[in-house]
């Protein structure tokens, strides 16, 4: 039996290139948009199959996900034998808890409504929150892209280099960077009370004096984060030599602008998200095809997918 | 008790209306959005109460169906003890079954997930569907704004007039609206094979021939509708004194200036959805505050809404 | 694999005849009914299998609807891998929303039980209301039985016939005959106020006069609406040429003196039903076994019903 | 707060003198039936009340659990606040497991059905299942009419008299029985290999010869159970003066005329069911109203049911 | 497809055993403890597989059902595509309905969090109360040892001897033991008011003057019970030859001891649960590997299991 | 109305002071215990009530778990009308994700059984991860010590002294210790990478020579971790004026012996779980009653719990 793609309308040639990867076709599926901005989508023949809806969330948040509702919702009706969403980008990942009273679960909203669409089995990568998988009540994959974004970043990457964490949620993926580059150093910008009395001072644990530094996050939204971390950097000295990587390229707002600015020599990102053009910035865009097309094959083989996960 | 309003940011001022009439506040319910187009609302205290979130799905649909989703769920767990969720107009209706492999069943996507994030009663205004109600979980209460809309129109409609139903589907509208209006004359416009050989002739059934009429629909959505039924009716030779009547103004594309173009003389829409200038139209808009308000209220008291539905 | 066919004992040799169309044996289905009207079906053995029950829930319904209920649980807790509940006459059908308070929706009541009893996918033909679909939360594939009533009417009927909807809500089911019978005429008896101040005249909307009629609707029940929609063709004078058609023939009360009265000369119904000797009338049986046969052998090999379904 | 009651059609009076003791009114419940044997009810003003739909499930037991079915669906669309199902009578308990593979567990699907519906608690007496709460997701309450039908047993009981178990499983009810008449002795008739080689050899266990006799059991449905306690009775020489007691007076088939014929002196039953004229029987019916009354009573203002409860 | 069994740590040796006669090795699964008590199970891969976890629920009964718990739900997320939870000896199988106010019905609890965390299917061994099938919502398959103990038993028990049912719910066990036995008498210890007057009265109902004895029951707790009823059949002179017969061997508090000063000859148990040395009495433990494994096979299959089964 | 308390049996004294708080008795629970380990709560009467069942699933957890699911069941069934689970410190918390395949989610295992058994909603006390009201179906509360064990250690603390986060998930608990206590500094130590090629070097940042320490964490477990932090104080010379102070003593294995030995001068915990004595330790125990007995009281007459929320 082949595993079967869906491509949601978010980012169609990563699905694509899955398929190709899979050697099989995409099922087709058009997406209506009617005038009054409602979605209509069509899958191809599913019935009795095996059947992955690859959809990431990301901007424009809300229509992408209301999207993938219909298409999982689709091919539950039209017979799918087993139904996985794959989204590689999952939106809304930050609203992991309620800061305070009166605040929603966005994830778990999301988690829920995909399950009651007809997800049976969920798929993602590198989430914003580990949290994602406690909260849905179908099982869910977590994979990394980080070897991947690793390994292209790797080449011009000195052993000098230090892997930076623009803040403290980052740490664990610095340092699986540092381990995927051969060893490297991690330095943690953190803005806190560490110096006492001083609220809101921001500081660095970590030498990075005269060194390289490669900026590492799971994704680049306004890039005010990034802009941040160079700020502090910058006034610790480092080499003028920085490189950025993160899995999901958001890029929303000022962010080309802002890493533009700030020197940034290499961006480094996958495609789980659609990345236009940023001028001004070295981009270097690493499929997470081959992942993906990994990961399906194996679950529809049903094989283990320990290497490809996110892990501890 | 009193019940407790939460504005959705759809039609926030309908909400407020529904609350004064209610002589309470609405509850304050502030919405984040993110620069990605995540949105985080924060609804104030409402633990224990009686809450009704107002919140139309109409354009742009899957920001304000996503809205409500989040605004629910806000609720829930801030504690509210009965949750219902009052959407006037209720996006993706059409979407009722499939009229072909393939498809979703959109309507019953949102209604499942609009449950799922916790509401436990829907309140709805002549939703383009009256399957509705059989696809919820939850009750749904279907309200009909028909009589106020009439009542709006009813002074400057002749006795002479004639109520058209622009298709098949608003033939009991119609007759709701022209016995609201005195007893009028119904006629119907129908695309279809009554003459047998061609296949897509339209006709009208009824009589009009120099008389004023009120094309009627529970929505005005392209316009293209009307328009078409416009071409019918011109061609039965109508006085020249058009009014058209709906509860929803969705208006989008050129609605307007298809109805103007027309020579509509009057639009009479509800307030179910925020309806712009309409230049070169003399629209009338009519407040579905007080229905709403007397339904919520009876609700919270417990009493009937048997006058305020759309019956049989 | 084989699909397994249960048979329910509301039309027992419609499932045999299924099964022989597959090529199998009916799984045998021993039905007990104590002294008291309990009532206790033993399934034979279908562990692993691919099962369909098939049961219509027509008069007695409330006895099919229960037996059928219990045949489901059986077959879900003997081990059926797959279970779909093949309702060719789905009863309860009209009960698709509330028509005033204090009412219940019948028709979602009964798709509950059926999901709640085990039944995973639903297959109805030819439903009295096209809601059925999104009240369900299993798939629910929705065959039409049209096409081959419409083939067994063909060769008696005159091109000049034209086809008539005896109300609004079988205009689109006059429309599909008319069609498949060769792009025949349309013609509608309706019970309004088109012509004004007369609050319930019944009106024929097409052209019948001297022309011999095909009256189709989706059911014959107490034969009352045939009876009312005849009097209305009398009154315009068509020829004494009339035949009935219709999916299921429920054929309650006095339906058969009714039609018997009404002369009508040819009357053709499926076999989604058990109809009895009808003395007076010619009555033409045409089995709906190929349809479900087709369709449930298409369900397990996987194959698309696009043109088995009711459609649009 | 007063509680609502809702009065199936299984047995109205019971529900009126239900609501009587509660000096409150039935709430209005209209049932129609269509011809071809459809059920709609249309319940009264329910919105935001504590509701009891009281309804037997006794024969037609189809028809009335249909019924029930739609009566609490109808009232939870309504509006009902809290929503509890009185089953006195609950039909298909004794199909509490499968005796073998194939069959159903009725007893389960009617409690999943009901709870569906929108049953939140369901109140039953003396069901023929001890398992029947554990089978229900809702709480369930299980009432015993036994003191009541004692009571009414007692004035003509002689202190020499036998209560009877008709079978082993009606040994803890006999045991109940006997203690409520004042410490009586009870024996027990059981079919089984208790002397070896003989398969299905019959016995009585207890004394009884000369005394009078008082069978007791859950029901009387054909009578036959009694009857062959009788013939065993009969042999042990019991004294002429036999008493039947039993809950449920479902009189199926021959049961009139197999009591009478086995001399039995009285019947004492309860009205959970209706019970018809018993010619040859002298017959006696207590009412279970002031129990349900009572329980019902409690329920609502949240009072203990301990006393009420069929315990152990 | 090989069925894969997982091995729960309560009798790892059992579901060993099991797997050998499948012809397969039992999936790895570790189970760490944590020093607060707190258990972590990793499970070897299952993705895409057949699963049948191992694990009786008894002594510590808690420890033990949380285990499983922690182990279907590691199944589940580690891609089963069928999970059974095979639990020979089922805990809180007695509180199957409360007894009073107050109580819960712990069956019910367990059979719902097991569903709840991913059990699809149950399989058990003769459990306490029959009712636990109508109380899961997923099948249960009831199995039996009864012919396995009982062969065991049968080289060395007499044509004499006689099966006793040590109180009146075991009397249906007794009867199958007797049958199996080659067509034994039955005797009844019973405590209860058979005399009259005197309250806890017990008694013994059947022949056993001089005559070997085999006291069977499901399980042998404290052996309580058994002592009690040695009493009786001591009083009643029964020959000094005792047998002792059960499934479930929880031999908890004083059993061996008390068992041993009630000079039981033999004690014959199955392994359903871990059984230690005995002490001073003979005793023979049987097998239910090839129970279970024969089951399991057939459940993989697709085959029936009828003569596994408790059955009526 | 009044709230009213179940003190489940794991801290029962806790839960009667939170009742004598609220001036209310706690309601009488009796919990037997079978000898082969089975527990049977009997809870007094809650019928109609708002419910608190107040149970720590500390050790031994799994006991604890099984208590509260069933007293929750007890519950629900006796008719409480609104049922939260209040479980200060909530076991199996730090199995919140799959840290590799074939592991469970222990904490949404528990938190899923928990709502089955009937919790409507949760009410923690710094539970172990933030995740936890993602997991829920069922509103969480989630409530912080932080400022009364923060207060407790207070009036001893210089200002001199530094907040020490023991690892990198303390810092922002560390934080809120050092804001409570008057603006502190505060010092992490963390296990990590940060110097490159050793792998698991332990580092401190933050200074804290010659200053007294207060380490802070949610728990303390066997006390390694805070004597690894202490190892790495001393080593960067801190002040021998050493506090420690958490929410939840567990104090398994040899936390106390530990604690001792690395000269920790002041231990300050709260009573989610009951601590025994800790020779050698200057222990002082400070009650969460006061902040439960708030929280429920506001639960109860629906206000809000802002300011007792552990927050962002």
């Amino acid at each position: 039996m082949t595993p079967r793609i869906v491509a949601g309308s978010a980012q169609p040639c990563l699905a694509r290139r899955v398929a190709e990867q899979l050697r099989t076709e995409a099922v087709a599926c058009e997406l209506e948009r009617f005038p009054d901005g409602e979605l209509r989508p069509v899958v191809g023949p599913v019935r009795g199959e095996d059947v992955y809806v690859v959809q990431s969330t990301g901007p424009p948040v809300n229509e992408h996900f209301v999207e993938l509702l219909l298409e999982l919702d689709a091919c539950r009706r039209a017979g799918a034998e087993r139904l996985t969403a794959v989204v590689p980008y999952f939106g809304y990942a930050r609203q992991d808890r309620r800061s305070r009273e009166g605040q929603a679960v966005g994830a778990r909203v999301v988690a829920t409504a995909l399950a009651g669409a007809g997800a049976q089995r969920l798929v993602v990568v590198d989430p914003h929150t580990r949290g994602l998988e406690a909260m849905c009540d179908i099982p869910v994959e977590t994979l990394s892209a980080v070897p991947a974004v690793a390994d292209a970043l790797a080449p011009a990457v000195s052993e000098q280099a230090v892997v930076v964490a623009p803040d403290l949620g980052a740490v664990k993926l610095a340092e699986r960077y540092a381990a995927r580059l051969g060893g490297l150093s991690v330095a943690v910008v953190r803005k806190s009370r560490i110096s006492g009395t001083t609220v809101e001072a921001t500081d660095l644990v970590g030498e990075v004096r005269g060194r390289p530094v490669v900026i590492v996050d799971d994704m680049v939204s306004t890039g005010a984060t990034i802009e941040a971390a160079l700020q502090v950097l910058d006034a610790h000295g480092v080499a003028p030599d920085i490189a950025v990587a993160a899995t999901h390229g958001l890029m929303v707002g000022d962010a080309t602008r802002r890493l533009g600015v700030a020197s940034v020599r290499r961006l480094v990102l996958s495609d789980t998200l659609p990345v236009g053009p940023a001028p001004g910035l070295s981009l270097e865009i690493v499929s997470v095809a081959p992942l993906l097309a990994d990961a399906v094959g194996r679950l529809q083989r049903g094989e283990d997918l320990a290497d490809l996960l996110l892990g501890g």
